[in-house]
């Protein structure tokens, strides 16, 4: 089951970056995501940065610096709120990325807040071509489970560390 | 979202235990869940104990604990599979935990194990009561995703434990 997996990988990993790159890996080889990323708001600069991406190329990760509200990704993070684009190619969107001269026709695009219950940490996004039959719906809530797993997890390892920092 | 606010639950709370029944109570405030309890398997005795529970009894607890394989809570454990008991009453199962007689007519029963990929840790189990077109097959998937998300703070948490030992 992919949340089992997915538990495991954010658990075993040696660090969070590396437990983000398999998360991505797991999303590639079982269900077919061959672009996605994931990215957290960085304070300092006020900006959505990449932290670990599967399918993209370092231009592209460079490239894909949003302000919040800024871009589909600024939005999701902005309005807390998730997003699905189909057909990729017959809309203006995701210019930024250049990746809509890169994905396969027919691949939609799906963003999910990282977030709990009071605050906001970044964006989750997934390039998918969906199947015939495969539910759209089902798709965007199971990207949403994987985003708490990955918020719980960030937060618990913070909150470790700070308590690491505080003792030492 | 039930799920946004029991990951906060999971993140914020002082311990462990507390964040068990802060998440317990959220099931009871957002999804009236009158009965529930978390087992987790001990490995000394070889069995599976209540961790936290709400709405059961000091006796009812202290009766709650069982071998692998044993009762309804033992065979979810052995077998890592979920399961749903409709209307308590007309079977005779639970009996050791003494419930039967006391929730309402038509409460079902669901348990999950406690699981990552490749270790199963405990169960879940809740006593609720399904209202009129409400999805069991949802409400299972639901607490499935919610031992996920108890199974990876657990491990983290035990994780950054034994780092702080070994440096200590």
């Amino acid at each position: 089951m992919l949340t089992s997996k997915i538990g495991e990988a954010l658990v075993k990993a040696p660090s969070f970056e590396s437990a983000l790159n398999e998360v991505l890996k797991i999303l590639y080889s079982y269900w077919d995501v061959r672009h996605s990323f994931i990215s957290f708001f960085d304070p300092e600069s006020q900006t959505l940065k990449i932290v670990s991406a599967f399918g993209l190329t370092k231009e592209q990760i460079r490239r894909a610096i949003f302000k919040k509200g800024e871009g589909m990704v600024g939005k999701v993070f902005k309005n807390e709120l998730p997003v699905l684009l189909q057909d990729l190619e017959e809309k203006g969107y995701l210019n930024k990325l250049g990746l809509k001269d890169v994905v396969e026709r027919g691949t939609s695009f799906l963003a999910v807040p990282l977030k709990t219950a009071d605050q906001v940490l970044g964006v989750f996004g997934v390039f998918k071509k969906f199947k015939e039959g495969e539910s759209k719906e089902k798709a965007l809530e199971l990207l949403q489970t994987l985003g708490t797993f990955i918020s719980i997890t960030y937060l618990i390892n913070k909150k470790h560390s700070q308590e690491r920092a505080f003792w030492e």
